[in-house]
């Protein structure tokens, strides 16, 4: 048999979110990653969205490991619910932070895997598989890239990243190893592309601290710091700045407090105890001499920061003098919330500094042009296949790569489960595709949902229900009594009586002009109903609900 | 009596979207704008919002007159609905071009006002005030200040507004007019303030010339633009472009040509015939011989773009080799269907031009800080009042303005219906205010979808609907057969009949327990129901479908 290696990407390719990709040999499999994504706006209740594994489904026995690049939730948020389809004895390997994170969620699931720590210098040998780690900088401490050695090549797998020179924490990343690994001959180097779109190097981290220093200045009130809970350096440069003006921190939201609690058990930071005080304390202080840091920096509903606007958080009010820093980007279709957020606490007497006003209050994870195109230049792969981004992005990476001396074809832009294969030869012409689902979790539904209940729930919110029942004698197919209309989220009610006893009559007459025309059964009972309901809401209102007619035989 | 002047936003304060504003004295009102909205995220199924004219009510022989400043949506929309409520034999002045498109948008409707065209250089008085007009520039043609003379002193009404020195249409903006009017003493100045958080001038319409030229020059196939339908100069600079390198114009979508229409039988362009051709005849040119203007620009479903890129056009197929050019600014909450739309056009092969890759590809018609500074320094009011924005830009607004050497109690930040109250004496300190609800407009229903249909909607959209049916025994209050369960929008019905079976079989456990308790009623029945299968259901799946419980009694 021919040597191969497939790559697929069980999140879908040209998506931000749910990263998780399968690296094929005859023999055995490996999966790096394995992340949610956020519902799109048409998945109406729906709570995250997963990979679609039914490719797996009959490989079990091949999967080895699964390897994690960093502790993002798009990239180890899936593992609650994938594991468990797999095999909780499945070994995992994952980067310290990331591991962190990842028990922490898996036990909130009364998963307890064993997951193995890898780092710089380490390698892993699973099956046909060999790997070797380069710990690269991003906005979340140890984020690995990963070396794969393959049966037909070596592939680079670079999943977020950016060339931090000076980070916050750790160490810059070692371009050295990069360079010797480049020199090793890359077959593919799969890459992070998600500022494809932007030019120059993303700035680095450390520029937030000199932020935050300007921005506490001149707060004579509360300062109040939001961004990615997972974000621990940015916390870092926050509560630091904060301690050197003589505040005491609070932390407000779950996810802040039990990130802070597992980055200080960890050793990431280490601040004296009294450097923190609980929420209840707050009004012991004066306002100048309090930082919050809170979660909640994409607007979201529930979060600390949302309850807090609200007034909700007990003996915490946003008051003028207090200055709210939302040191974070807007991730598309957030706007409105965050402006919504924004503009309530400037309603409350805040001042609020955020990326509209000033455009260095927080700097991505990502790397632009530059760091995409030195890492192209330093690994010189055969092959490139920009991965974390939308095709659109895709497409810019696709454009920077042909500006940097690679030709059109090195570069292979993937989308809807396309099968990429090598062989011993090079890139296998294969046609082969996956299909990839959307997997919805909706609370404890896995799976559950599906395109029938969003289609119905999409026409439930637009035009709300209108349920008939009706009493039918079982022989003769007749009214036996009135029919009973209920309505939800189509008109209100109580003003709209007379629609309803109109509806009403209009069913009776129905019914009878067809039990003239000739004999009727249930089916053709609830038909004909259902049909002149239709009519009849849209004639009078333009809205088409949602029509039940239910026959209760008497 | 004394002599007063109340200034009432009805479309709300800090909204960017549906302005009208009420200027009344003890005898007169005038109203200035009547704008539609955006319905919120959270009004589901709602297609537009409008002004609350629950204030005007018992008004109704006050109002003199309707001025609109120019021809935007969100200042001349909500005339259809409003004007019938008021009267439409109202008076309305409007310029020309804003004339045009609100007889055109009011004729659908069946309503045809008497219009009059005002413009610079025209005085009208009614009532109580006397008005004159400055024509301004902004992303549609004709758009005009207002400067009222009313009994307490004038008020120079600057709705949506860019200085630009060199329009592609009409002439700049007379700034000595302005200045006169300054030097007149000018009690309040209400001004757009949308951009009042960018710095410097915003860039002239000219700009984009160059940049469709440079875009159109390396196009090989067919070059297609999109941009807000209204804004005329915008179409024409896009269309002159074209003919100077030999393409045929195509008008795509209805929006773009009945604009194209008014616009020509009202002179604003002027093309000969055979510029333009039909959509059916694309294919008798090669792609490089055409251009495509089309409707869409904010990703809007059912749009032209929206089905150019579905395929849905006859004759009309992107393909490799034709670029895209969206000249548009992303409106808060259209970014993911705008992305969505470019992803596409990308998978189909063309070129796509945005602004995340290239920031001058389009301008925006709302001033900036310098534009907006200018103004302030020229009109030199006694107060300023921020309008046209959110309520972020009204603040940053009031801290240029304080930059600019006015005081803070000159600038007056309004929100919920706060009525501003003006005497002789200057600023009167009333407290009143307008309860300003959200009037929503659903297919033929106006106001009649109000937060208890919404939050029905809410629910049926995240979590769906169960309906149990119970035939029950009159007498009795025991069931006489089988409960009955309909779902929609819950689970896949098919993969989840035990559920609803358990559910059934629960439903009789539960009756009969109660019974053994003491007698029931009809409504007690319904309770326990309820009761019950919400607990059920949430206990098994984690969810909270809307249970609608209907008891027929037999």
């Amino acid at each position: 048999m021919k040597k191969y290696l497939k790559i697929i990407s069980l999140g879908g390719f040209g998506r931000v979110t749910k990263n998780m990709f399968v690296y094929e040999t005859d023999k055995d499999i490996i999966i790096v990653d394995c992340g949610v994504g956020f519902p799109e706006e048409e998945m109406l209740g729906v709570d995250l969205v997963i990979p679609d594994i039914t490719y797996l489904k009959d490989k079990k026995d091949k999967i080895r490991a699964i390897f994690l690049s960093h502790g993002h939730d798009d990239h180890v948020g899936a593992l609650p619910y994938i594991l468990p389809q797999l095999s909780t004895k499945l070994p995992v390997f994952a980067p310290r932070w990331a591991k962190a994170l990842a028990e922490n969620k898996l036990s909130e699931f009364g998963i307890f895997p064993n997951i193995e720590e890898i780092d710089e210098g380490k390698r892993v040998k699973v099956g046909d598989f060999s790997l070797e780690f380069v710990k690269v900088t991003h906005s979340i401490p140890d984020t690995l890239h990963l070396a794969i050695e393959t049966p037909v090549g070596l592939i680079y797998h670079a999943a977020d990243f950016k060339l931090d020179l000076n980070p916050v924490m750790g160490k810059p990343t070692n371009q050295e190893l990069v360079r010797q690994i480049g020199k090793r001959g890359v077959l593919c180097l799969l890459s992070d592309c998600l500022r494809s779109e932007n030019p120059g190097f993303t700035p680095p981290e450390v520029k937030l601290e000199e932020v935050f220093e300007q921005e506490i200045t001149d707060c004579e009130g509360k300062f109040i710091v939001t961004t990615m809970s997972s974000n621990i350096s940015r916390l870092k440069q926050a509560i630091d700045v904060s301690l050197r003006h003589g505040r005491k921190i609070i932390l407000v939201g779950r996810s802040i407090e039990k990130n802070i609690e597992i980055a200080t058990k960890l050793k990431y930071i280490s601040y004296p105890k009294e450097a923190f005080i609980p929420k209840k304390l707050i009004n012991k202080y004066p306002p100048r001499a309090v930082t919050l840091i809170v979660a909640g920096s994409q607007g979201q509903l529930g979060s600390g920061m949302d309850r807090m606007v609200a007034g909700e958080i007990k003996d915490i009010k946003i008051k003028p003098g207090d200055k709210v820093v939302f040191s974070t980007d807007y991730i598309p279709g957030n706007e409105t919330a965050i402006y919504n957020m924004i503009d309530n606490l400037y309603r409350l007497g805040a001042e609020v500094a955020y990326s509209d006003i000033r455009s260095d209050i927080h700097v991505s994870g990502h790397g632009s042009q530059g760091d995409l195109g030195k890492l192209m230049e330093m690994i010189n792969p055969k092959y490139l296949i920009p991965i974390g981004g939308n095709y659109r992005h895709m497409v810019a990476y696709k454009k920077l790569a042909i500006k940097n001396g690679f030709k059109t074809d090195q570069v292979l832009i993937q989308d809807n489960g396309k099968v990429i294969e090598f062989n011993e030869s090079g890139l296998s012409e294969t046609k082969e595709r996956v299909e990839i689902g959307q997997v919805m979790v909706d609370a404890l539904g896995v799976g559950d949902v599906g395109n029938v209940v969003l289609r119905d729930r999409r026409i439930l919110s637009e035009e709300g229900i209108v349920v008939a029942i009706l009493p039918v004698n079982q022989s003769k197919m007749t009214l036996e009594g009135e029919p009973e209309i209920v309505s939800r989220g189509f008109v209100y009610i109580k003003e709209n009586l007379e629609l309803l006893a109109e509806a009403k009559r209009g069913i009776e007459g129905t019914l009878k002009e067809h039990q003239q025309r000739g004999r009727l059964d249930t089916r053709l009972v609830r038909e004909v109903v259902q049909d002149y309901l239709e009519k009849f809401f849209f004639n009078k209102t333009g809205r088409r609900p949602m029509v039940l007619v239910v026959i209760v035989e008497v």
